[in-house]
């Protein structure tokens, strides 16, 4: 292993970049979710950022580069730190994870399996904001459908919104994602969602717990927690 | 080099874990200081947050484990995924930035040299809020001086409650470091500080711009700009 820590902790890895801002928010999340009350009872976190990953929404509708092997690479760079886990802050992404799992040896995790494992027999009907390739590939549909929680998702002009908003936030125009988060996610709740999972990483930037009448599951956030709960030695 | 970005961009290595907050500051004001519309218009940036790195303050006060050997091996850590450039987002740090120089190829950034270019000319005198082990130091007299400015710090039991200060908010208690933070920063202004420069990564983190009668010169920022400046193709 390429570094350690004090207290015994596994290295987190990030495959990181798509975008940035998510990568820091799982950073950040990762860290607040540590029970640690100095620099040194942290745990090892490395991260590969690399925005140079092709866009996985484009890939997915058939209009762009395969991003399989720039994000295989960059997998294999953190575990060549040390990493003993990886973490990928972007829902789409999960698209690859086989193809990301079989290229390394260390656990990948997958924020839809985490996402359900926590709704597990809470709900029964959630609503999901997410990219149109994450929603396209089916993959919280079929993550959720293990647990009995059937999905809500916007159609057509309301999912090319929910595009729009995730774009904005790219881009830096965090009002304007926010703006239509909120009404996106109003319009699953008013459809009988009993929880709205913010299910692209760009969307709990823009949309917290509390910003709608039903919980908001940040996936990003369930994903920083099962990172720390994996690293400091409990089950998966 | 281990990866690449598609706008021709340099990668940024973050040597981190000093604390990782401010590990995470550095990399979300790198990207906020990055023209960029869309994630591959980004700067890569690879990063070892390594928490178990030693106390840097405790060694130099003569009273902990040398963290030389630890930094080092992060610094080649990070050169090893094609970092072109590395930067250190703990001001204390710094004092063995000769030592972490010596042992990679890539040019390792300075904080200190890069908020006097920043201030240069600018102003005469400034007050610094640092931890103890950076003051101890006297980096920021160095490289100030160069510049021909003279620096205020805070004495005795006003330095001890600085110290305090880092120390909660590297605990997560970020009240009472901003409590701290601006009863400090308000003295040095009453000694005559025509600036106050936020000199350990922690103080940005509860002391900003606007909070003083005089600017707040953020360290961490002027690092990411000079980061950012560099991986664009600019002169450091």
């Amino acid at each position: 292993m390429a570094g350690g820590n004090t207290t015994g902790g596994k290295t987190i890895g990030i495959l990181g970049g798509m975008g940035p801002e998510a990568t820091a928010d799982l950073f950040l999340k990762i860290i607040k979710a540590t029970p640690a009350e100095k620099d040194q009872e942290h745990l090892r976190v490395v991260i590969d950022s690399n925005p140079a990953i092709p866009d996985r929404t484009a890939f997915i509708l058939g209009k762009g580069e395969d991003p399989t092997p720039v994000m295989v690479k960059t997998a294999k760079n953190v575990e060549s730190l040390g990493a003993d886990l990886i973490a990928i802050p972007c829902n789409t992404a999960h698209y690859f994870h086989d193809a990301i799992q079989g290229a390394v040896k260390v656990p990948v995790l997958h924020i839809m399996r985490e996402v359900a494992r926590l709704l597990k027999g809470h709900v029964e009907r959630v609503g999901i904001l997410a990219s149109t390739g994450t929603l396209k590939t089916e993959l919280y549909e079929r993550a959720l459908g293990e647990s009995g929680i059937s999905v809500i998702v916007p159609r057509g002009d309301d999912q090319d919104e929910v595009m729009d908003a995730i774009y904005s936030v790219k881009g830096g125009n965090l009002e304007r994602g926010r703006e239509i988060a909120l009404r996106q996610g109003a319009r699953l709740v008013e459809a009988g969602a009993q929880a709205v999972i913010a299910g692209c990483t760009e969307i709990p930037l823009v949309l917290s717990d509390g910003d709608l009448e039903t919980p908001v599951v940040d996936a990003t956030k369930v994903l920083a927690e099962a990172c720390v709960r994996l690293a400091v030695g409990e089950c998966v």
